[in-house]
């Protein structure tokens, strides 16, 4: 692995700690970043960021460009999505995080977002990645779906090396010959990627799963072995969902995960970076 | 998956507890398992079985005959550690779980151990499954490393068939294409097949990593996600052990690991299947 | 590598040629083994392998123990069927290829064998090839299928070291990410095998593939690559078999297929080991 | 599989057949790319030229962008490697195939390729597939290293749907457990393939097994199987390349594997492709 420098904690044995105004990711507090798959409609996206404002949730995710694998699917609101994540961020206080699907669109993603989403496809677009090393905003970067933990690591050595040291691993479950579930989630990266790294490493059970009840164990799994944080796709009407239902939490009963997720947080020495007085949990 | 019949939560939604004397396996408590790989002489053993007891563990594991890649490696003690483990395990108070390579094992093995187990490698050993259907002692029964769930439950099936309904699942990761682990550890499985299943189910994360410094991690990791109990490889010399020293823990730390698997079993609404007043916990 | 001792090049720089009365398996010619998955019925076995010594075929396959994943499936007719192989290939002068499933089932299975067939699940029953080795009949030992290339070749060495030099190793597929067929059919394994080792490597594209329409080409793919032999699965009725029916060919249209055989093999510079006449050929 | 639209055998039942001046691929003769990894100079690139032009090839491969693990390794000569290909394809009558690394590369590359390439990472690049759509020149798509047939087949459509109905498919092996070679050569895809599409299928043996020693072995396999065509990797001075130079072939030794290759396809009913009167074959 000689050629993880930036990325290694032989470079800096101090975790790399992420600010955002007044949140920090990689410190104590763990980030929960929660939202729907897609942005669908305005008033999708004003239900669901309230919900989760009320919950004391402070990061949403939501895709304005939808990378799938069928050309005839739903490829997502475009610029109009990203209107509408912004809006809703406004009115209910959330910082945003969602996917740039490649070079050209980093300056138009960029002014919506708090943090760009480097998706699993593009784990190995290393032209893209290289782009990303000159943006001055986090770059959250997803596992790719057969990328080793080796690869995965060189892939935030291009953004490092760019110039750009704000960047968040995330684990989202990998590709094997089990097809019980969408992915196989890999939570022994978790401890693995914190010896080698000082970067933050936060996990993806929803995609990592594909399964709504297999969410709430793996993000407390997540936890116990270390993560710096989770992303959680809810949806208001996950049946009614234009992508990814299935693995969505509901958000009318997600206060009970977040309570059980502030749980494990605090058991494992961390908090929940949750607003101060959320009004549910 | 219509040839799940007896394994199936539609057959029976009661959890399977089974029952050893007067400890339970599947019931509220979580059954910890630690023990060296293979047996190497009765001075190893002993003084693990010493220090295990010591931190109130009440299962040990120990390898007489041990499935060996190359014909070149060691093949274990056979008979010989059988007698070892019986007499530590009298001198301790300690249940022995070791595994039988073969139907024309079962009656040598058998009246040493408490639970048999059965490899990785004979998860789709038919013949041999049969057999234990037969057999009045609990099976742990290992996922193959390249078993789907609905094989794994397969293979329990065959067994709950011939007769024998004490079956233990033990998740110890699966073969993917990342080598940076020797094994992935599908954490995931654990809820899944507590959804489809009644039987228990439980972590082997020394295997399911090959690495010292995660099984911690991962253990806790398998706690969170609904795991009944642990199997763990402990060695008084790692260094000096002739199988898989690498992902063993070091009994003389290992207080500290049973304190920390203790506490999250209880954060989890389980507790941890103790000796009463355990000398170092 | 270091551990593949009696199996390597360096051991022996001479193929391996095993004799079965007048035929050579691993010389010039090539071995043709074709049967059905299962022997169902006296009726079905007498048809095909009547067919088959029309067509010139020499061995023929058919498994009387069957290893299925589910206990509800079609277990074979066992001992009747071991009968029946035996009265079919007297009547039609075929060399019989039948899986033994463990060692207590070798006694029974010998006499009625020419060749002793190792499935894929057995492939890591290292008490089962120590046994093995100590039989004086060819063993025909399939790839396991998570096996890598050394842990197959390894495997082969535990039958070489018991005292059983005649081993013809067997690629069937390996299980990958990709389930758009059965299994992943590794070519390379091919000349890649035959660099590292002296034995004979044969291909079951049946098996390997799961699906009839690509049994010929990669059939042809794996003489060119240069194996040593094939094993086909025919059936003469594919839609009445009592398994894996979907992978086999048509004995009434298999002629075809055996005329392509035996003009790669010789353009391969290789010959196909047919009987002096065949009828339809 | 519904979403196969324009890539599918229901859609159109003629083969596609793609022209390139007085080239078809896709037709009767099968098409053969040879060229270095990596272009690295002048002295370099011209010295294989003429050596493929002498040896018949009409089509040279080779990297002026190249998509590497680590932002330390060679990234390519970029515009001025473009440049060396043109050059010595005007000099020795070759058409050129070289990679595009993503969009904002399109318009560089354009003028000195014939045929665009999209490299294996790229595979699930909807956004870069989107723009090839309206490319006026062939696009060789790779297989992503853990992409399904049937993402595989969806890419393609991206491109068909984008109005460039002139796609090469590109089987280059796949990510597995097994690391004995660098990927897994997927050989049934390529039957496979043509069972469901009409477009075009060629093999890259040189990437699909990282290995000298195999790369003929597997190219006269892919052509038995089915191939349209091959994408092989050679270099003068091997040991020398900067990048994959184990898997190159010596250009010296090149006529043998030529003629193995010509001789192949013309038993499997096809031809190779070769100018007129090569001075070596």
């Amino acid at each position: 692995m000689s050629d993880l420098k930036l990325v290694s904690r032989q470079h800096s044995n101090h975790n790399t700690v992420i600010r955002l105004g007044d949140e920090l990711i990689g410190a104590k507090e763990l980030c929960l970043i929660a939202g729907p798959c897609a942005v669908e409609s305005e008033t999708q996206l004003n239900e669901i960021a309230k919900g989760l404002s009320e919950l004391g949730v402070k990061f949403m995710r939501g895709g304005a460009y939808k990378p799938r694998t069928s050309p005839y699917a739903f490829q997502g609101l475009k610029k109009e999505g990203l209107k509408m994540l912004k809006n809703a961020s406004d009115t209910y206080g959330l910082k945003i995080v969602t996917e740039v699907l490649d070079t050209t669109l980093i300056e138009e993603v960029y002014p919506y977002a708090d943090i760009l989403q480097v998706g699993s496809r593009n784990a190995k677009n290393y032209q893209f990645l290289k782009e990303l090393g000159k943006v001055d905003k986090p770059i959250l970067l997803k596992r790719g779906m057969s990328s080793t933990i080796n690869e995965w690591l060189l892939a935030a050595e291009y953004i490092l090396l760019g110039g750009n040291e704000n960047v968040i691993l995330c684990e989202r479950g990998i590709r094997t010959f089990d097809t019980s579930v969408r992915n196989t989630m890999d939570i022994a990266s978790i401890p693995l990627v914190k010896e080698l790294s000082h970067l933050p490493v936060i996990a993806d059970p929803s995609q990592g799963t594909g399964k709504r009840s297999l969410v709430t164990p793996l993000s407390l799994a997540a936890i116990a072995a270390g993560a710096d944080g989770l992303m959680i796709e809810v949806h208001n009407e996950p049946e009614e969902a234009l992508s990814d239902g299935f693995q969505s939490m509901y958000l009318n009963t997600m206060g009970d995960m977040v309570k059980a997720l502030r749980a494990q947080a605090e058991h494992s020495g961390r908090t929940l970076n949750l607003k101060k007085e959320p009004q549910i949990v």
